[in-house]
């Protein structure tokens, strides 16, 4: 048996300052086992998200060296007037990844809550480690952002799942997730025209009545129509399954599917779903793969 | 820069003493850097065929180790009447994998070749690393087995290229070599008539005027009559593309292709070029895929 692997996706409120940046990062960099994969600073909404991974223990160690990182370097109450935010360490998602479950996520999710609650920090959960249906969806936990969070804290509704029931506005509130792996797949048409783009964004999209767990909008990029969509859960819809549904609609439409492109990582398991199922393959595991078998533990 | 990665596919002459093979496998798993994939025992034709890889050193390492074993291991000349074969150490092959190039692998291949000639065993180059074009062949090479090259180590076309001109009976020489990854593919037809299998195997196959490094046959398994392929370079005919050929024929006659199979191990970059392909993907990296970054050393 190999170790199951997790990933976490915190988001946290610096995007402008470099040195800051730099020393959050390398507190969680610092901790053995695990393996920064990313960072992503955006200074117009000065925030940044870092992707990192690991083995249970040490995404953990992460995640706390991480806040610590955030408490100490960031006060919030400077940031009068920015993106919304509820916290210095804003958002804190959990992601299963190879040999993981979501149970697994949601239980790295609620240790971590509980060590980030005993530091002084007010924790809500969210998306599959939340206590409660209608704290399940990010954008209802936090609306308004901080002051909203504040304003409510008083009610037994929104009162934090660990910590203090009391915001130091200097720190804020975090909020702590466990979610699938999200995969960002863009499809770029064989026409200039973003109507027809944003009408196949339309009829694919989960939210009004396509493919379960799947985003899309239309967009004009360099001058062509792409349907750009992020596939927010692939055990309910695939890779190809999504691009199946977005080839026919746009044959329907009388245009084709020119290109594609995969933006960031995707899970080894996504890719091999789509080879797969366009080779017609019987079966296709990690197993398979030479160089799975050669980077894995000898233990596998 | 990641070191590249080699695999070496030796076949040597013992399938049936367990004990024998276990300690000529063990010899070749004590070298550190290498790391064992596979192990393929034969009883009926008395070989087996030992997979292992890692970076140049180790596989060169591990090449010795196992020559040496084999040397002390097995007698040739107890084994009169079995599969042809010219050597206790039969034939020695090395794969570029992850970062290497031919040219490597042919480097490789001469270490080797030079360390087991100093050893006192004749070898003969071919493949890649053939000196002459016509002992490219594995087969031309070999005919006849110990018998045949016995009969010609004399003829300066046919004089090994390290080591002695001369074979002790006990344990023969060997062929030593350099060849791309070989990727073994099944397509199952929607038929129980193997003539089907056997016509599009005709129609597809190099040896026939069909694609570049096919083999193919037709057979019949439980039933249903199947395309068995062996792809022995797929920067000529990558999967997809042996795959498709094999659709548009059965299409020609009336059939289809109900399923597939790999046999064995497949490199990522063969199963990312048929998702590449079949998604429409602008690109596709062994970076996009979130496992290689966890894998990878962190400097690569």
């Amino acid at each position: 048996m190999v170790a199951p692997l997790f990933e976490a996706v915190p988001n946290f409120s610096e995007g402008k300052n470099q040195a800051k940046i730099t020393r959050i990062t390398e507190a969680v960099r610092a901790v053995p086992g695990v393996r920064v994969l990313g960072l992503h600073s955006d200074p117009d909404h000065n925030r940044s998200v870092l992707t990192f991974a690991g083995e249970e223990d040490p995404v953990l160690a992460g995640a706390v060296a991480l806040a610590r990182a955030c408490f100490s370097e960031l006060d919030l109450a400077s940031q009068a007037g920015e993106h919304p935010r509820m916290g210095v360490l804003d958002v804190l998602p959990f992601v299963p990844l190879r040999g993981a479950t979501m149970d697994g996520a949601v239980r790295l999710a609620h240790r971590t809550a509980e060590i980030l609650g005993s530091l002084g920090f007010p924790v809500f959960l969210y998306g599959a480690a939340a206590t409660s249906s209608h704290r399940h969806a990010l954008p209802d936990l936090r609306r308004a952002g901080y002051e909203g969070v504040a304003t409510r804290l008083d009610d037994p509704l929104w009162k934090p799942d660990f910590g203090p029931h009391a915001l130091d506005p200097r720190t804020g509130a975090v909020a702590v997730g466990a979610r699938p792996f999200l995969v960002a797949f863009n499809a770029f048409l064989d026409t200039s025209d973003v109507e027809v783009a944003i009408q196949i964004a339309r009829r694919v999209r989960e939210s009004s009545g396509g493919l379960r767990a799947v985003r899309a909008l239309g967009f004009s990029v360099g001058g062509q129509a792409q349907v750009s969509m992020n596939l927010t859960d692939l055990g309910e819809t695939p890779i190809h399954v999504a691009l199946e549904a977005v080839r026919s609609e746009a044959a329907e439409l009388g245009t084709s599917v020119e290109s594609t492109e995969l933006v960031g990582l995707a899970p080894l398991a996504a890719i091999l779903d789509a080879a797969r199922f366009y080779l017609g393959l019987r079966e296709l595991a990690p197993d398979h793969v030479l160089e799975m078998r050669l980077f894995e533990p000898p233990d596998s």
